[in-house]
């Protein structure tokens, strides 16, 4: 097969994306969010807030991650970051995803894939610092327009927010001092529990 | 208000493109997208086939551009590409619309994107004529995919569609190329009529 049916193959293989539902609902609504426009959005953010990084970002590897980060779950599914019983790092399962859609492209491309969705489930470098951030502050927002949103739905409290989203800081001190402020602000307003 | 406080204002606001459903629909499939959705995938489509363009194209540019090209609709609607009675240019309801919703960010960035988005409407510069052939091409693969899509539920014809999709070739000869055979081949199988 040539390089453009690989890639057009790969392009139809990912718009399944947009049927995988996550916990978190759209802001001020009861619809859930997809994982389409949950990365969409995240890309956004990242245009927008990169000059608030601790580090200086290389902008378009940020763009790559937050756009690919999410693919794995096509084949492995949603996992609810408050769900303490699923392994919420790199596992076998979201390696066997990344190598089977990602290989789906050129070589050399599906290559760089795997290599950036890697990076940014290290979270070691600054682009994968502050793409994690993203990705922990947008439930964030929607949560609080939510009246607690996926908290409240899940008994979610105050400390297990507060470590989750501490990540927030290795990206950006700026975010996540406001952050912060919200989620002390979701306790005062009685949305998240102390 | 300070930058941070504006920036969240203005992501927030956007969560509204989520709702705002195209015409097309997904991969054989009869949902139909929206328009966040829409933009992901095409940010998608410009990473992997950037290779193609006929120019070499700043992909960073390029990513802004699709991912902020159909924010005016959460004001303007969507316009359906095969509707003759509505003027596709840049009209004064999306330039509107631009400047309330991009005027959110702060000055220098509401600037910055609301270029960006001429920039794409204008469709003169390498990375707007590459832009406007992802977003052209995505629906042509997701008509193919779904018998004809909206030629056969709007009874839109091959000249019409060949006329509309002729954009691709000015962003890469070599994705155009592909185009042109998915359009010869839809008549041939009689999901498009000549």
């Amino acid at each position: 097969m040539n390089d453009l049916a690989s890639q057009v193959n790969f392009i139809k293989e990912i718009d399944k994306l947009k049927y995988i539902q996550r916990k978190t609902r759209l802001f001020n609504s009861d619809r859930h969010e997809n994982d389409a426009e949950h990365s969409w959005h995240l890309a956004m953010m990242a245009i927008v807030l990169a000059g608030h990084a601790n580090q200086a970002v290389d902008l378009l590897k940020v763009l790559k991650m937050v756009l690919i980060h999410d693919i794995v779950e096509i084949d492995a599914g949603d996992t609810f970051i408050y769900d303490s019983s699923k392994n919420h790092s790199n596992t076998a399962e979201e390696l066997l995803a990344a190598k089977r859609i990602f290989g789906l492209l050129p070589e050399k491309q599906a290559a760089e894939f795997i290599a950036i969705w890697i990076e940014f489930e290290e979270g070691i470098t600054p682009e994968a610092k502050f793409a994690r951030s993203m990705d922990r502050f947008e439930p964030l927002l929607q949560n609080t327009s939510n009246n607690g949103g996926t908290w409240a739905e899940y008994n979610v409290g105050y400390q297990q927010v507060y470590d989750k989203k501490m990540v927030i800081k290795d990206g950006s001190a700026v975010v996540w001092d406001y952050a912060e402020n919200l989620i002390e602000d979701s306790v005062k307003k009685g949305i998240l529990k102390k």
